[in-house]
């Protein structure tokens, strides 16, 4: 998606240890008109699979999990970050390791929210190894559910999580592929 | 808003200790569609105040304000809970006590995504006391930014945050009023 990749180009920030930032127009201070721009995108690569549930995890798959509902008119589903008081035992449980932050925790989602007629797909901002990823399609398998694909805005090619996914035969759609990172340097992958 | 307060009474859920679910609808698994006609309502009372910024708390408040920019042509901002290490120290910070969760979060936002220029609109989920809604105030002043005002999906009339926020002069728009909660009943404010 060229909007994207040229909005990574001029005002995403690279940090050591790979990390970039797109906390300026994405996942914190967000554009509405890309927002928006990237649900629309992504309900048109998955508006023929008949999906009734957009699955994320909070806090910064929301936004964009929100923009594409509004074009797919499914509903919304996060998975919360660890148990809080408000919510009852009856929950599906998995645990997801995240390597920028240097911890695990454990994601949540009620069990009356998604079922086994659930088609679902799995919505989210970054894709590098793939640990969010692992974690929800645990949960879609423990409602007994059906993954229908995953829409990652910017996925990070070179570690690896999107290619295990499609090895797999998993439809991952990511709109932006970033090949190679430096501080200098940002490389998208072709065709995308 | 009737649609809001007739989706309260048919599928929102009371526990014990004044807690309100609506997460089957509004706040975990979402509708998208109520969702938009949230944030259009939300656009309709404030579309002439001139909003630069929708500034929102994670994560359930961000569903709310993305809607609600989309039909405003405004950014979201949303403060995060606690430091993590994707943030720099060019961070604005303020204490929130939860009364439902029992506990005080720091919220933290960085100091490039807001400015003296802005007029800040704050949108939540719910608005009890308030404490949420006088972290982000803190925030907007330690900005020099404009409060413009508050945008609510559910205020707990009952536990007075809204009414002292009006008070003040400030304007603070919820979409549905309850102004009185048992297990057995709710009562919304008349005229909202």
């Amino acid at each position: 998606m060229q909007l994207l990749k040229e909005r990574i180009l001029k005002d995403g920030k690279v940090y050591p240890g790979n990390v970039l930032k797109v906390s300026g127009f994405l996942n914190q201070l967000i554009d509405e008109k890309l927002l928006f721009a990237v649900g629309k995108e992504i309900s048109t690569r998955f508006c023929a699979h008949n999906i009734t549930k957009i699955l994320t995890v909070e806090a910064s798959g929301i936004a964009i999990a929100c923009a594409a509902a509004h074009y797919m008119n499914a509903p919304v589903l996060f998975a919360k970050k660890s148990k809080t008081s408000n919510l009852s035992d009856n929950c599906y449980f998995a645990d997801v390791v995240s390597y920028t932050h240097n911890n695990t925790a454990t994601i949540v989602v009620d069990k009356d929210f998604i079922s086994k007629d659930d088609r679902v797909l799995i919505v989210d901002d970054f894709l590098a190894r793939g640990a969010a990823i692992q974690g929800l399609r645990s949960i879609i398998e423990q409602a007994g559910a059906t993954l229908v694909g995953c829409a990652i805005a910017i996925e990070k090619g070179f570690q690896g999580g999107g290619d295990a996914l499609r090895a797999e035969g998993i439809k991952v759609e990511s709109l932006a592929i970033i090949d190679s990172m430096t501080d200098d340097a940002l490389t998208f992958r072709k065709s995308i």
